[in-house]
């Protein structure tokens, strides 16, 4: 094919690539962080690459913004104060302020030209920035966690990147410890988690620096995501204690609409493929 | 990136593209039908292209085989007699002997050259080939089904290529009419139907030909094959009657093993994404 009019994600282990037909470039830049691109795609509306990876896309973002968002929040009793760890996009902050519990919800993205270029080019996504219960905070996640105060919040999205980079990070022991500390007891910390056909080991390390900072309780749960690498991706829920039957009469009664979730789907999401469920039988 | 070094596959609204990387190619020919290509990949074991198009792959095909397979034969109550329409690489029909109700098993390809390069490539897929109940034909299946007994069939699994070529006559209504009279009266189709969020336009027309030929009682099941279009592929069962609700204490009994499917992935294969409710709500 002429790669000259595609967008083409490698995976890192160089198994798989993902093309996106391109019509341009609409914007490239180096932040302080990493580097962005924005294209016009053929199919998938507009396209943000960080530092070579698809982060959204205009059709297809639902999937991951609905899951990271909806199956924490009606998991936990009543949340109220959330954080959102990296999400510069604001859809997932979006969805959580769909939610008429949450009082106040702070998006923690160390790069703000992630956001400004949302703006732009992701205006749906951005169209609750202003809500009053948001909170828009260009710092870096570690630090805020590190420094905030214990029992301080109900739920932490962790809406970042690979693990490589300035992720990195956020899938750590030190991380999870500090989390712990600043979830209520009956707090739910949500970390995207890569793709459990291509990427168990993480998921296992990553399941396992939770257990040891004390989120002992965790679930995996699995939804589509077209232009991740497989195209099958991952959210792990992780507590304190066991979690609480979900919230499914909410889930039938909310006021908000959605594009891939419903209680069907979220009872869908916690169903642990078998092959999924032998690799964590002994852990 | 060096394109020699990657199989890859553009959608033909080239919208997408995925690619495997690959070390070389182990077989190519022409058969009296199609295109057939088999490489062997850096992360996914050997794979078969057809038409440009991948079929099946050594690591992932599970998904597809099983979903295939066993949503549907665990969802009639008594499935002695099965057809395989297409199925050439002989994993769906190794999936469905697993079952001990089934006491014949007919796969019917058109393609004889599919199955004689499966059971050499892919020869884990190959091992329930000379299972005393299982029947291999290489004829047309359209004519197989117009010509078979009414009656006579518990299950037709549609186990075909994209709905062009060869395969596109599996997808209208004279062959879904000829399937409701060889199907007996609790008897189940299970079509491929392609990704939900590419093709949903194929799926709408697809199951309209259904309920014109009589199948009036449609579900749309969900799930993961990494190497189709958009990483997230669909079937859908089809019969003349409601379907019983299915056997959910035999697939926990059951006594063989599977990679991807249990009794809650049945369950959850079975949830229909919000979009899709509503793009079917009115039908």
């Amino acid at each position: 094919m002429n790669t000259s009019q595609w967008f083409t994600e490698q995976l890192p282990n160089a198994e798989t690539a993902f093309s996106l037909k391109i019509k341009n470039r609409l914007h490239e830049e180096q932040s302080a962080f990493q580097h962005i691109e924005i294209y016009s795609t053929h199919g998938f509306g507009n396209l943000m690459v960080i530092d070579g990876c698809t982060m959204v896309s205009t059709r297809d973002n639902f999937f991951y913004h609905e899951m990271m968002s909806h199956v924490g929040l009606f998991t936990h009793p009543n949340p109220k104060k959330v954080w959102i760890i990296g999400g510069g996009d604001c859809g997932t902050l979006k969805e959580v302020l769909k939610h008429s519990t949450v009082e106040h919800a702070v998006q923690i993205d160390i790069d703000e030209r992630v956001t400004r270029l949302a703006e732009i080019y992701f205006p749906e996504l951005c169209e609750s920035n202003n809500d009053p219960r948001a909170d828009l905070k260009f710092i870096d996640g570690i630090k805020w966690v590190k420094d905030a105060a214990p029992n301080s919040v109900d739920i932490i999205i962790i809406d970042s990147t690979d693990p490589v980079g300035p992720a990195e990070g956020l899938f750590g022991e030190n991380f999870y410890k500090d989390c712990y500390r600043c979830l209520a007891d009956d707090g739910i910390l949500i970390q995207q988690s890569e793709s459990a056909l291509l990427h168990l080991t993480l998921i296992k390390e990553m399941r396992q620096a939770m257990t040891h900072s004390g989120l002992t309780h965790q679930q995996t749960v699995f939804f589509p995501q077209c232009i991740y690498p497989s195209g099958w991706w991952s959210a792990t829920l992780a507590s304190k204690q066991a979690f609480m039957p979900f919230r499914e009469q909410d889930i039938i009664n909310k006021e908000f609409n959605t594009e891939y979730y419903n209680e069907d789907i979220h009872k869908a999401a916690l169903a642990q493929p078998e092959f999924f469920k032998k690799a964590f039988q002994n852990k």
